[in-house]
């Protein structure tokens, strides 16, 4: 039976009355295509997604990103429970918090201290102000197109954004040596930073991986210019590379910020840093009512022990191979050419040769009605939940979208 | 016994290692007086809060206001619960955030739509981004001393602040009108926006209800000058008035900014706003990996049910003035002249003339001692579990507390 969104939609009208455009941000319609795409979510278990008419999902965004091991992880939820039934939100912090810094502290490569948010944005633009306290320098430089946050030095689109937010920061693009040569002689003495994301992962484009010379170029203009480097592992961290994701693509930086993937779910992010750092870092005040509170934290915690005992990051890396590998044949076999980027635990796969996105759009409408949800604009997510068994039968899904399309 | 902090200094010791300062924000020992505060929590319930040296106390911070209905409230928790179980975390949003824009559309004075993030500054800096895309102005005003976040534009301190963040802020003092109109005939038709809370709560400073005059310069500047108005109720709302703290004072307000006590604890902020500002609203992006999770949206919805259902806000007032009361006659009696200021759900009490903080700083440490937390430079919370047997607990502790000082 064919997925309707006849509840999607009526939710939607409810909320277009008291919320401006009914939903905002990323899972607003417009990312994805309207009519195509459900609108609310009812509940999820694995990697298995029900919307509010009941449509069910073999789900590929995992909540884009948060969700690691698994929507309703058993044990995660339980190390939460412990700590939210002690209180959770305090007047002081507890010992989680400082379990979790040493935690990452040891785990990440170059991280000797940790402060923590509640959203990636937090500390992203908290590492731009460490990075300026610290320099005593003003500019930022940062890649076209690659998406840090909602704070207005780096916010997508321009409402509400003046001149003023954005004069200190530059731009260099991706891979691109000769604007990052050009933007160093310009403006090398005056960067503060640079940030970068592991690897290049805007929506609407092909995610593109770091060409060497690239990486090496920005780790040594960042020692000749004495320029910090920020990783915003925002969104690939604990995915890629235990370590953090910039060790697999060889960027040595001085600041990492990290969200999402962190407590598979739980609301929490953290910026870790050098020692260098550690007192211009203690200088830039950052505090947030609940930032606090412990059971995101013991969530966190639990998150990275099941990661490591589990050896999730293989898992996801094979899995998503399989996934990509399998799509990729299944789009040849049907005279389709698909293209796919990324790493295979973050792949994105969309219909070479269609500057419209029409065709991708329609591919991934058919996948929805097919009960797989693959998102056409942005990259997907794996989960430890996507075993062997879920990716061949999202493979078959796959298949009979591809039949139903044409 | 007298309250020792071994537990809380040790782990301060193995946090200082790992995290910069130790502790930072709100939290850290240097807000309140180093060795003579626990620095670390165990565990809380109803009003009180054990930290970790099994030390208990009174608690009047509430977790720095959070905690409206008292620490670890079954109810609240078991709302939260109940959507948590559901999978919390998704693609999309639920239909808690439909319920929650329409409950806060219905309740709070001057509302017809909302959004939702995850911490105050979220919402405050978003709404003058919102100001400014709906004016087409730059200039925000904001009173001087006020604390509206830790974003560059309003942040205390110059940590890792440039010189851009503030450009376009101005300043005026609270409650004076002069101040005011100097700077509405030098930036009155550059304005976007004038923010205020509802009442001044400074740290380090007696908090001081606004003047009538004070409250009707604002608004009627706000219209002749074609201002938009964002009362700040982060940290007072849902304390002092059901329909927004802007209603007990008389402002009237186009965007409304909550946080701290709508969730009791779970991390939720919400800026609220007129209808004529809900298309800018909607080009002003706002998004956060966690934003849509349910569990903190039905705790708010729970929590304000609650909070209506028992009559939280006159139970504050009551209990307040009865602790004001009570304290500023143990005072008298004792030949020490305190001083109290703020409104009794969140009163300020401290040694009068008494510059230096030194007899205050000694008053609270006293307090602590004798099982009663008090903060010697930030206004206190009252909470729905201080009932009237707790205030006179309290009492009688600080009747003590004042004996073992002299």
């Amino acid at each position: 039976m064919p997925a309707k969104f006849t509840e999607s939609r009526a939710l939607f009208q409810r909320a277009s009355a008291v919320i401006p455009g009914g939903i905002y941000g990323h899972a607003s319609p417009a990312a994805t295509v309207p009519g195509a795409f459900p609108y609310f979510a009812q509940s999820a278990k694995g990697c298995r997604y029900t919307d509010v008419d009941g449509n069910t999902y073999i789900d590929y965004m995992c909540g884009y990103g948060p969700i690691l091991l698994g929507y309703q992880h058993a044990e995660v939820n339980e190390a939460a429970r412990i700590a939210q039934e002690a209180g959770d939100c305090f007047n002081h912090p507890t010992e989680y918090s400082v379990q979790l810094a040493e935690e990452l502290v040891k785990r990440i490569d170059g991280a000797d201290w940790a402060v923590f948010g509640k959203n990636g944005s937090d500390m992203t633009s908290w590492a731009i102000r460490v990075a300026r306290e610290h320099s005593g320098r003003k500019r930022i430089a940062k890649a076209t197109h690659a998406y840090h946050g909602i704070d207005p030095w780096c916010v997508p689109g321009f409402g509400g954004v003046i001149l003023e937010d954005r004069s200190q920061i530059d731009h260099f693009y991706w891979n691109d040596l000769r604007s990052l040569e050009k933007l160093m002689q310009r403006h090398g003495e005056e960067l503060a930073a640079i940030i970068v994301t592991p690897f290049h992962h805007p929506a609407f484009e092909d995610s593109i991986l770091p060409d060497p010379d690239f990486v090496e170029a920005v780790n040594q203009f960042c020692v000749s210019h004495d320029i910090l480097l920020i990783v915003d592992d925002v969104r690939c961290g604990f995915r890629l590379h235990e370590a953090g994701s910039h060790k697999l693509y060889g960027f040595t930086p001085d600041l990492m910020c990290y969200s999402k993937a962190l407590g598979n779910g739980y609301p929490i992010s953290a910026c870790v840093g050098r020692e260098a750092l550690k007192i211009s870092a203690s200088k830039t005040f950052l505090t947030g009512s609940f930032w606090n509170a412990s059971s995101a934290m013991a969530a966190a915690l639990k998150t990275l022990e099941i990661a490591t005992r589990d050896q999730v990051i293989e898992q996801l890396r094979v899995q998503g191979q399989r996934l990509v590998n399998g799509m990729l044949q299944i789009g040849r076999d049907a005279g389709i050419e698909l293209q796919a980027s990324g790493p295979p635990a973050m792949p994105y796969i969309r219909v070479a040769n269609d500057p419209s996105f029409h065709q991708q759009q329609a591919l991934c409408a058919s996948a929805v009605q097919n009960g797989l949800y693959l998102h056409p604009h942005h990259n997907w997510f794996l989960c430890a939940a996507h075993t062997a068994d879920v990716i061949d039968e999202s493979l078959e899904r796959f298949s009979e979208a591809v039949s139903s399309l044409r």
